[in-house]
């Protein structure tokens, strides 16, 4: 098989929202494995320098009108959540809890925190809120309040933060391919062409 | 007929490159007119406060990548200029000065401004360089750097770098249809989608 189609993505990330929508079906379509890998663009954001879009005049407006637009088009359900940005250091943790027992029940909580934020507006930030969502999929919420308290739940988060920047991931979503870094929800259409050509 | 869609652009900009060699075709199929609009990005960046791309850690170096991969999809010649991003106000003043008389010949002329920076890597900011360019397409060079210095023709660039403005158009290419922004080379789909299925 091969290699694996890695998806790196912020849970606070619209363009991470449309994409997590269909990154899976790509790779089967392609015989590729997804590998779900969030990290915290706030990291990165104080590398590069860049604000949140929807701080930069006319961009963030931009933005909002693009949300909803691209939503009516793939089908998907669409809330502007308030509070937008958030910080998403608690459903990172949780993501990684889960992933290291049950990759595929990582993979369905991150669905739904994506549904949860971006799809019904509810908030995800908070311990508590995180909590609730994986309750939703049939995981303990205790047990998950309790693991993302500890030092290799935390660890394990920091070392994909530093992963993600030494891979050169300033955005959200970067999908990789065969090495070949592929940045936003926009580039689907090339992710499809490279998997089907093989590259070029 | 309906509305004409618009292709507002930087003469520096590598998206715009990617994307102005397939607009003109992407009209045609959908028997819509497409009216090219140079505008000045520095004007809009002030505003924004958003630097050039390569200068952006992580993303300028994507870019530097990017652009070359787009170039081979595209099958379009590709030299990174050096200096780049240049000030594209020459280039822009000389198209509106065509386009008053002749639109088609604005739009060979701004072709082959892309194809000598971008495909060629020959510089194109200065007065000079420019006539160079558009004595490549059988345009008078000298009366071309007079007109260029014609307080007519400059109002007519400050102009549509207002009504850039006006329209929100913070980055190159925007391409608007229908009232619709669509940003960046990597909306082009979108643009295709847009036109085959009247919007959604």
């Amino acid at each position: 098989m091969a290699d694996p189609i890695e998806f790196w993505f912020d849970f606070s990330s619209p363009y991470a929202y449309f994409a997590q929508a269909k990154i899976d079906d790509i790779g089967a379509r392609h015989g590729r494995e997804t590998i779900w890998r969030p990290f915290l663009l706030g990291a990165v954001f104080k590398i590069t320098g860049m604000p949140p879009l929807v701080e930069v005049p006319m961009k963030g407006e931009y933005c909002l009108e693009d949300w909803p637009r691209l939503a009516r088009f793939q089908h998907l359900p669409w809330t502007m959540p308030d509070p937008f940005p958030i910080a998403t250091i608690a459903a990172a943790r949780a993501f990684y809890w889960l992933d290291e027992t049950d990759p595929a029940k990582a993979k369905s909580f991150a669905q739904a925190c994506f549904d949860t934020y971006f799809g019904q507006g509810i908030q995800i930030g908070k311990p508590d809120e995180v909590a609730a969502v994986a309750e939703g999929i049939g995981v303990d919420g205790a047990a998950l309040l309790e693991a993302i308290q500890q030092p290799e739940i935390k660890d394990k988060l920091r070392l994909n933060v530093e992963a993600a920047v030494e891979k050169q991931i300033f955005g959200s979503p970067m999908i990789i391919v065969d090495g070949e870094r592929f940045w936003g929800s926009d580039r689907i259409w090339m992710v499809k062409k490279w998997l089907q050509s093989g590259g070029w």
